[in-house]
């Protein structure tokens, strides 16, 4: 009889992790006389301990076909971090028993950094308590914050939305500034680290060009040095095109756009960096300002994906199943980079344990001395991420993306009840 | 001996002005037996009264076609009005200076609703003063609000735009909503004119999937209908996805997000209205959401033009040197709906006294009953502007845009003294 797996999906989804479900189901019905049924469970590890489970066998090939180029999480993405196996022993004993009444041993996590400690720790099961699971962890993140990687899916096709972005934004400017708008500001995400915000540099070769400043959350915010940098770039250029992160912090180490309040995994809620920046540039230097908000848009913006960022996804979900079928647990295939230029890259895995819990930030040679604008390393690093277009398939003007059916499974079991 | 013409971009730039310069400029290249030389005045009217004329005929062929996907004003675009020839002579009969010393005959203005009016002056210098000019206006905004036009180039990409980022943001929320944010809003652009916020109804067949709800210009704000519209919707979908327009108003009429700022016309400067909204639906409703400004990056995105938005900017640039040799004066090419389906249209041409200080809003019909959502016959009017895909060239991983020579002619004349 042929054991069963589950996918989930974890954590802020991006344009490309529906590549890696389509690089993870895809695989499992190819290798359907080594693996038996591939549930998805319905927002991420929720919807294992609530046995919310989808049956992805009742999709058709098409529909998983068209994931490849369908934005968001087609399974449903959560915020929920397990406790540790110390702290709440009822979820684990849950876990073990959901996975066994479907006679799951394959359980696929795709997510970040606090999805790896998830499955870190779901990987526990096998060892601590005795059941076999063989957990997985497919990387996936926009903040390329992830240890060990060469970067990890769903950054790239921000990267490339965003360097676009500030592209075009900068020709606006560019012919607007005499009479009009002389700053605009486009606020990026990326809460720790500021890879994001450093992609904006391969809208030009120099800065000479829009993006004229990158403001870098590792750097910390200097009011002075920001404004007499914005002045002396208007002053040279006529107008000034700023990237800037919104985990921008101040001199005591607070974000600059602290709202208070703070979300599951207890990170701090972010907004409002471009209009503290704005407000700044107004009234100390007098300038019309302008800023743009990318928020969600960059990370769903699957019409304008990175080809290389979608063949890498995929590769992720393929090599997560394999993996599994050879054995291993608590690992996570990630990518290597094999040369520079040509780019080359291949899969290789590595133990979670390494991975779990570890925050990659932008290198201090990747950010030029001044602390406004990327170095030759960093663009020739980022570059080969933002390579080639992968566009989906347009119908009646706008993108065709698939909704999957999403046929859950009759439970079996009692309700689990959390707080018990 | 063959006359000159002047071309030049005024008014907030769009991602296809550029291509009416292209359909302009390839226009008097192809009829160089009729037509002398193409100059560009440098940020609009004021390139004209400051003698900062560009000599297109410096810029290669590949150069000029390549103007047909560049977005951004390649010529400069200027924020600023004529006064009549009552109140300010003196630059109307600058005005002719100029187009003296140069030898012009025509004169093409690109712009919106404020260029319209600046072109019906510059025109008046034929009867008014005895100069000969063929002022010819050609229509561009993205606010779709010039009058007589079926639309305004530079709408439909912008709406393509709206509508595609409203669907990609819808994914993520949908698979984000268990856990994390309930409600997310689009900030975007539209003074009066509630067009582009009506696009954003393109991104789904009805309002029970994304956008949920549409705020208008046109519809008075009110706090207590929008906050049950939105609580309602998160009960019956999980969560509320709306487009929200930067010009909403109060029960007096003002603007939600005024900031208390004008630009050059006069016009109140916007931004905000998200932010407002998002505190609103927070702190009374008790929901986290998100929300995304999309200012200058909605007119700059040439990386999603509609097609039919890019063919139909071109033709105008075309007409309007056709017009001007036809002998025309005071006029603008437009675009008029032969029929809806399947959607042919054609150029016609109206008087610009006709158009230049009109405004075209939302019909009401266009609007559904309760005002948060278009109907089945704006849909049928929307729709075919964002039909089809033009792909500008990318290079190492972003658009390839041209920027051109812009080599300006060596001044004859004395300076103008704007205030003297």
């Amino acid at each position: 009889m042929l054991k069963n797996a589950i996918y989930a999906q974890s954590g802020g989804v991006t344009s490309v992790i529906n590549a890696s479900a389509y690089g993870v189901i895809s695989t499992c019905r190819a290798m359907c006389d080594k693996i038996g049924i591939l549930y998805a469970a319905e927002n991420g590890i929720l919807g294992v301990l609530h046995e919310n489970l989808i049956d992805t066998t009742k999709e058709s090939d098409m529909d998983i076909e068209a994931l490849r180029s369908t934005p968001g999480g087609a399974f449903g993405s959560c915020r929920y971090k397990l406790k540790s196996l110390e702290k709440n022993k009822k979820e684990y004993e849950r876990l073990i028993e959901v996975f066994s009444a479907y006679d799951i041993e394959y359980f696929f996590y795709n997510g970040g950094n606090d999805s790896a400690d998830t499955c870190l720790k779901v990987s526990q099961v096998a060892q601590e308590l005795g059941y076999p699971i063989k957990a997985i962890h497919i990387p996936k993140t926009i903040d390329n914050d992830l240890v060990i990687t060469d970067n990890c899916p769903g950054f790239g096709s921000v990267a490339k939305y965003i360097a676009t972005s500030i592209c075009e934004a900068g020709f606006d400017l560019a012919s607007m500034h005499a009479t009009s708008t002389k700053v605009f500001i486009l606020e990026v995400m990326g809460r720790n680290a500021g890879w994001i915000a450093a992609s904006g540099g391969l809208a030009s070769f120099d800065n000479s060009l829009p993006p004229h400043m990158i403001l870098f959350p590792e750097i910390t915010f200097d009011e002075k040095k920001f404004l007499a940098k914005v002045d002396d770039t208007v002053e040279k250029y006529g107008y000034c095109v700023i990237a800037a992160s919104e985990g921008l912090k101040n001199q005591s180490g607070g974000l600059l756009s602290d709202s208070g309040t703070s979300d599951a995994f207890g990170h701090a809620q972010l907004g409002g960096v471009a209009s503290f920046l704005a407000t700044l540039v107004n009234d100390r230097l007098n300038l019309k300002c302008h800023y743009a908000i990318a928020d969600y848009l960059q990370r769903s913006a699957r019409h304008i994906s990175s080809k290389t960022d979608v063949e890498q996804a995929i590769a992720l979900g393929v090599a997560g199943v394999k993996l599994a079928l050879d054995g291993h647990n608590a690992i996570m295939p990630y990518i290597k980079r094999i040369s520079q230029k040509p780019y080359v890259w291949a899969i290789d895995c590595a133990k979670l344990e390494d991975i779990a819990n570890h925050e990659k930030f932008m290198p201090r040679n990747f950010i030029d001395a001044e602390g406004f604008y990327i170095t030759q390393e960093c663009r020739e690093y980022l570059e080969p991420l933002i390579q080639g277009e992968d566009y989906p398939r347009f119908v009646n003007g706008i993108p065709s993306y698939v909704r999957l059916k999403n046929i859950k499974v009759t439970k079996k079991l009692t309700p689990f009840m959390q707080n018990v």
